[in-house]
């Protein structure tokens, strides 16, 4: 995260999770912990608690805990996903349970997720117990999105508003559950922590889009994955689940060969003429612009002073590319 | 469990657990939990709850919810240990990641951890911090636990000091912390939290070591598992790192021989032999006498009537097998 409306929270971010000092003993259960979160990654999540507790009036330092806990949450998450997944790299290095055992990465997640909740007793209990409510809400929306996520994969017929259930649970939930979570630790109004969750679920759920979008139509050179990459594992995206939906039988058949074509550059050729046909490109944006001004207009709609949003905003556009 | 003075519980117990209502969807994400559940057990700690709290002087019904807390971590922790030792069945039943797969058992776990915190939000916040914060402490005790045992697995020594750590750890910390909670839940003195506490730690480890001497010396038919289980799977028990400590080396050379015998009744034969020259059974009885005797002492000391200490004491001897 270059964008240098964000280094002072990243930096609070950094320093906090420099700060957390497992114990050394049994090394194989707090070691993966060490080295999951040492290998980075954006710390968006964190950096919205911190960012929403200061735009609600407190300092923010005070979500510190909160901030914490959301990221512990979040690299427990990739743990146990990563198993579920068999992926060998996490941020270009070796997976927990590539580089331990299955055994460890599942125990160590665990003791992470449990971990994740200490942070959270750091608080008064009435604010303790306001924030282990959502983030325990929060923290069985993102299983179930995940098994969801798992379920689409031996599914034949996987529908739209089943699929944006699904990246909202295991995806957006999580970015609207920070933010308010540092709403709550600034003792913000009810309504104000409505508006914080809502823009942060919409938020991730047009920042997934843009990623499904991204893989086939980006024409940024610093976009870190293979193009077509979804295309090429016949991954079920909003772009493919649309094509779905919206072919007629013809248009299925030429889907069907699509998935079946072998050769890599002809498959994505394939995907790009009849997404063209069937206009999924303008589809998807559509849909994607749909969910970043619903966030938009949520955070128009918090009532704070406008000036205390000028850091959320600008996370808002770093996240959709729209901050150039 | 059979004994009357436990039934009361055990029923308030059951019915709680009958009327968990997960949701319906994701069906693989909660058909296990009720699944796990519906295998039954003992339901020890959740009774330890209820009858910790009603001991202090409160309706027994008031700890259901943390009894359930108990209950679902005990579970979650059992449906993930179950991957990790490659268990087959669980109470006679396919365990989980073999009725369905690893991938649904490691996140239908994972949300029943979390559930079992939501059922410790359930009390005012002062009294719900208190349990998140024992329950917390607790539950990274037994992970913690759980590592030492699997790393012993493949540790060529493994002294008692670290095998009676790794049993507090991984069993009685839990039965400890139960029963604190129940206190908690009624409210009780913090030098009594603290006597309930060890009382079921210390219980707990009485506990594991007769698991241990019953393996290979019960006369008891009803005792359900193979008798020298242990044995044959060269499983370091309290009882065979005795004899690694107390062997010369003479007798180290058969203890190895005894640890390479194929032939069953051979090996088991060899291990009695070998132990009694050792003293292993008395050793071990006086080491599991110690416990219990602790354990009692703390429940002396507990300061509440003692017709109070009734259920608690029935608990305690029923589960060491002296209730007859």
């Amino acid at each position: 995260m270059e964008n240098s409306h964000l280094k002072k929270y990243l930096d609070l971010v950094e320093q906090a999770v420099q700060n957390i000092h497992f114990p050394a003993e049994p090394r194989q259960l707090y070691t993966p912990m060490d080295y999951i979160l040492g290998l980075g990654g954006k710390r968006i999540r964190p950096v919205l608690t911190l960012m929403a507790c200061e735009a609600c009036g407190k300092n923010a330092s005070e979500a510190i805990q909160a901030s914490l806990a959301v990221e512990l949450f979040h690299n427990f998450s990739l743990i146990h996903d990563d198993i579920m997944d068999k992926a060998p790299l996490r941020r270009g290095k070796s997976t927990v349970h590539e580089k331990w055992n299955t055994n460890i990465a599942i125990l160590s997640g665990d003791a992470m997720l449990v971990r994740s909740y200490q942070c959270l007793l750091n608080y008064s209990p009435a604010v303790s117990q306001q924030l282990i409510e959502l983030f325990s809400k929060t923290a069985i929306e993102v299983c179930e999105g995940q098994q969801m996520d798992m379920d689409f994969e031996t599914e034949t017929k996987v529908s739209i508003p089943d699929y944006l259930e699904m990246i909202r649970l295991k995806t957006a939930v999580l970015l609207g559950g920070s933010l308010a979570m540092g709403g709550l630790v600034a003792g913000t109004s009810e309504s104000n922590i409505d508006d914080l969750y809502e823009f942060g679920v919409h938020l991730g759920i047009a920042f997934q889009l843009q990623d499904d979008i991204l893989d086939l139509y980006t024409e940024n050179k610093q976009f870190g994955k293979q193009a077509g990459g979804d295309i090429l594992a016949n991954k079920k995206t909003f772009l493919l689940l649309k094509a779905f939906e919206r072919a007629n039988t013809q248009q299925r058949i030429k889907i069907d060969q699509m998935l079946n074509e072998t050769d890599a550059v002809l498959k994505i050729e394939q995907a790009k003429t009849i997404f063209d046909e069937l206009d999924i490109e303008k589809i998807s944006r559509d849909e994607m612009d749909n969910h970043y001004s619903i966030a938009l207009k949520r955070l128009n709609h918090l009532s704070i002073p406008s000036e205390n949003k000028t850091e959320l905003t600008h996370l808002a556009q770093y996240l959709m590319n729209r901050d150039h």
